[in-house]
């Protein structure tokens, strides 16, 4: 296969296009471990996120727009202004599939437009249109008036990805967005998209990935067993069922949904916030990506009173907790408005929600004169006309707003939790990893969570290692969450390397509960011609980017270290099952033999290890 | 007495002092006038309002920040992106004395700055600041940032006229802003400030206005004569007890409270949404501008509750119809919730809750089939997730931000009734004279008010001839409301010519209920030396004014015409106590009858005009 990378030189609106060969592609496959790769060699040390140093890789891989299933995706790669270290999404929907189809595989966007520009992609033609008229827009207005432009409305053809008001005003928790509802959300890229001066990309053509397929028959075969076992799956069907948002009673029985900023680990009004509740009430339909089987993205719609929310996509667990338990709003109806609300501000809901319930507790605070006094008038000043206090629907759909526009105190929010903390003199209310707000489970009371958060590349993140899959759904086998058990160490490491493929390949991770590697093996011979490909090679794959990505934060000087907040290793949980525990004791445990199976010393790789992964390019790194 | 005028080349970050020599001040006096006589020479003729062009003039009268009572106002003039004619508005609180005590009179900004500024003037020093970091931001955290930088934090130190994001999206319904609350509200002028880069001011000094005075002691007790004629005048009183929504109660009463979009008369929910309502419920305490005896300002806060808002001014008699009669919004706490917003946003109060009654009545429209298809399925589009529908105050609300920001169908909604209603193929339920949105009494329930509207020389109006003084409140004499009476077109015009006095002086026009012309020669004499001072001179210096500001529109070529719109003249009321009343024939009968005593002919003034009031070199326009 051949890696066609359009380069966008937003400085002089020019473009070239590079076809990567395949050795490259067989060692970083696609996506996120491409991203790495090229980022790692491109983004020089030490490079200002938002300026024209910084670039933003939008990769597919090579089965996205395939017949392959759950292969509607892309990946975003870009130095994180949230966490200072290499930042990376990935998000579904129908961008990826529409950009292959539009003629490339990959974009990179390079140095910075003086004007708002959009840029069409249409049958590999690339045109820079004037994005004055779009910029402080919404991203649903975005796609109108593009749409409008390109004359297409029906919103299967062809597909828009864009940044919103809050990339715009730099927030540091912004989300790329594409076709309206899907989000790469994580790490804040969409502002360096907005610091670029792209508002938004169309991706259009005819192109069709499967026919350049090494043996399309024998791939169609392969992937008609793959989807078999996916569409079968109990888990498929669960995200079916009450989609994602399955996860907030299950979670909150365990004692490990982050309640109160984190101050509890059981909500009491969970059910109310559930994924049944939804289906019960505001649900109206189920949705896929693109060549989906599984269905777990919710349609919703909200038909009266104050939060009033027309057919829209969501909400996501993710998104109901950061935005439910971690604020302790219980009103659904309220939460579906605020995904609506963010997701057209293009905020990462995780981090917006996150951030919020540590303003929440922030304030709670300073009126209770637990803040630097001269901290505590000002935070006041500034959020008393929002009034957030646990379980307000109106401050957290007004905060939206003034987040996404940095009005008062959405100036500080806009700047994450991290941030925010640290201004108002609290810093252990942000609770964090790597500049990057925890999601939605308390590793106190999953405690292999400890390990998956603490060394995630991206900072606090559940997508690099989702071990709640052994420790709370018994996939591949089920474990005590509160155990400490030296077998998750090795499961987790093998998830991070088996899932840096997977957002290479790139397929969604949902496939993860129900195929294992091996089950891409056919695919990739069959698909790429790769004949001899093995798991043993597929998970050093995954190993060789795991450790890229960590020596980008290795070359920056920080960001390598694998710590968890203060809150989670020195508190103890005051309620539900995991009562009385800490993730101390756990993460002590595991953290030394995951250095030693990952050849690893302190958090940076040895040089054994990059010798034995093939990184020797970038030892100068280590040394 | 001199006039310093500040001259702002933007283009050029530059500035110059002009001193007006007392000739132009005894012809033109200061404020509305003497911007209508500088705006008419210096801005050319089709200047684009938001061009280079175009210039706005911030100006005092010789009266501000003296001794004098209610005289803490300023005058803001430019063409307006509204009317397209000359535009202007005024504003209380306490920018305008100190600007004069910074030492200017006035400001003229003009050209237009590449990057956004903000301006300190202080004793005469002027600066030029970057904006950048309050681009965007709403108008109360753009006071706290520049005090911030200014190191005074008392706010009755110092005063800052700024616009908010309204502003600087070219919104045609903005205002200009200062002191936080106080709003030059009408014509959308803080949008041309913002196409100037400028986005605020800051006004400090020590100069003394009444030390310049020529008769200090003289002054002093003229002054002590009219301030106890206020202070102890009725409607003063009520004002203080009630503030200006007094009249909620009084105009319902008469049937002139325009509701529904102007589709009825009298409002069944007045009572909830009252100046007395007020009292009993949010109101925490009166405040006046600076030097004022009246004190009509509320301060209210909301403190629990989806509306909740933390102690802030007002919200206006007009603020809390447009937004509530004209919506059927009657929850007085939403009202002041959205008050607070409008004024962070900085819209004009009245032109904003009239589009949202407009909107209002197109959705309704729509839904019912009403509209042209095509605009039909778009409005519904734009605006599904607002559900704009009658009485929905989260809909209010919601508009605020979406037309701060131009989202959706908030990017109609900043363009103002009559273009949101011409985008939609329903011109008519635009309720507007010239483009501007009308205020708060329907004049087929208070006759005389189809004159004072018509014949507005800045649109849809209630401040050129407040006509309600003496048809509903008696002042100087209570006249039939319904019954039509030549007298009233006397009455009129007096006021419009002795109102453009008091705009220019500049003193509040609450003082008008309880004084008359003659009360200002005593003050005129000793205050400026104009020694053979004489009412008849006053109020030909009104006329002046008003002739001048014809003149305007009649060189641009539209705008000069003294029209109603349909729905005042052919649809008769369906309520209350004007029930199958229209304006038709009261108009029909006023207009001749008032072209005649004006000296004009079709709206325009005739050349013995022009001769009579010393405006020989605008003859041009006429000729």
């Amino acid at each position: 296969m051949r890696f066609k990378l359009l380069r966008v030189d937003l400085t002089n609106l020019s473009t070239k296009v590079d076809e990567l060969n395949g050795g490259i592609i067989r060692r970083y496959v696609g996506g996120r471990g491409l991203g790495a790769y090229l980022a790692l060699k491109e983004i020089p040390k030490g490079a200002d996120p938002f300026g024209p140093d910084n670039k933003v890789y939008i990769l597919t891989g090579p089965l996205v727009g395939t017949a392959s299933v759950e292969s509607g995706r892309y990946h975003v790669v870009a130095k994180s202004p949230l966490t200072g270290i290499l930042g990376d999404a990935n998000s579904g929907g129908q961008f990826g599939p529409w950009l292959r189809f539009s003629g490339y595989d990959g974009i990179v966007l390079e140095g910075k437009s003086e004007e708002p520009v959009w840029i069409s992609i249409v049958n590999g033609e690339v045109k820079f249109h004037d994005a004055k008229k779009l910029w402080g827009k919404g991203v649903f207005h975005t796609e109108k008036i593009i749409r409008d432009e390109m004359g297409i409305h029906d919103e299967s053809i062809g597909s828009i990805l864009s940044v919103g008001p809050a990339a715009e005003n730099l927030s540091r928790i912004s989300a790329v967005m594409n076709d309206k509802y899907r989000a790469a959300g994580r790490t804040g890229l969409a502002s360096v998209i907005a610091s670029k001066g792209v508002k938004a990309i169309w991706a259009y053509g005819n192109r069709k990935p499967t026919e350049e397929l090494y043996d399309r028959k024998g791939f169609f075969d392969e992937a008609k067993k793959v989807i078999e076992k996916i569409r079968n799956h109990d888990i498929s069907k669960a995200l079916y069922q009450f989609g994602t948002a399955v996860l907030v009673n299950i979670i909150n029985e365990h004692g490990a949904f982050p309640t109160k900023n984190w101050q509890q680990g059981t909500f009491d009004d969970a059910y109310e916030i559930s994924g049944e509740k939804l289906a019960d009430t505001y649900l109206k339909a189920r949705k896929g990506c693109w060549g989906c089987v599984i269905l777990c993205s919710r349609v919703s719609e909200v038909e009266e009173g104050p939060f009033m929310t027309p057919l829209s996509e969501g909400p996501e667990y993710e998104t109901i907790w950061a935005n439910g338990g971690s604020t302790m709003i219980s009103d659904l109806a309220a939460l579906v408005k605020a995904n609506y609300l963010m997701n057209d501000m293009g905020f990462d809901t995780i981090s917006f929600g996150a951030t919020v319930g540590t303003l929440m507790e922030l304030y709670e605070r300073a009126l209770k004169g637990e803040l630097p006094e001269d901290k505590a008038r000002e935070l006041i000043e500034l959020a008393k006309d929002v009034n957030p206090t646990w379980g307000n629907a109106h401050a957290l759909l007004q905060l939206i707003w003034m987040t996404a526009y940095r009005n008062r105190i959405g100036d500080y929010v806009a700047e994450g939790a991290k941030r925010l903390a640290e201004y108002f003199g609290y810093p252990d209310a942000a609770v964090h990893v790597r500049g990057m707000e925890l999601p939605a489970y308390d590793p106190r009371g999953i405690n292999s969570m400890s390990l998956s958060y603490a060394t995630s590349n991206r900072g606090g993140c559940h997508l690099r290692a989702y071990s709640v899959s052994f420790d709370v759904l018994g996939v591949p086998k089920k474990f005590d969450p509160l155990g400490v058990d030296e077998e998750k160490v090795e499961l987790v490491k093998m998830q991070q390397d088996y899932f840096a493929f997977i957002d290479s390949v790139i397929v969604c991770k949902f496939n993860t509960f129900s195929t294992g590697p091996e089950d891409y093996i056919g695919l990739m011979k069959t698909g790429l011609g790769w004949e001899d490909y093995t798991v043993q090679e597929l998970l050093e794959t995954g190993e060789r980017i795991y450790n890229l990505e960590r020596l980008f934060a290795v070359r920056e000087g920080y960001g390598y270290q694998d710590r968890l907040p203060k809150r989670l290793v020195e508190v103890s949980l005051p309620d539900g099952p995991a009562k009385g525990k800490t993730s101390k004791e756990a993460l002590e445990k595991y953290l030394p033999i995951y250095y030693d199976i990952r050849g690893w010393s302190d958090g940076k790789p040895l040089p054994d290890t990059l010798d034995r992964l093939g990184l020797e390019e970038f030892k100068y790194i280590i040394s």
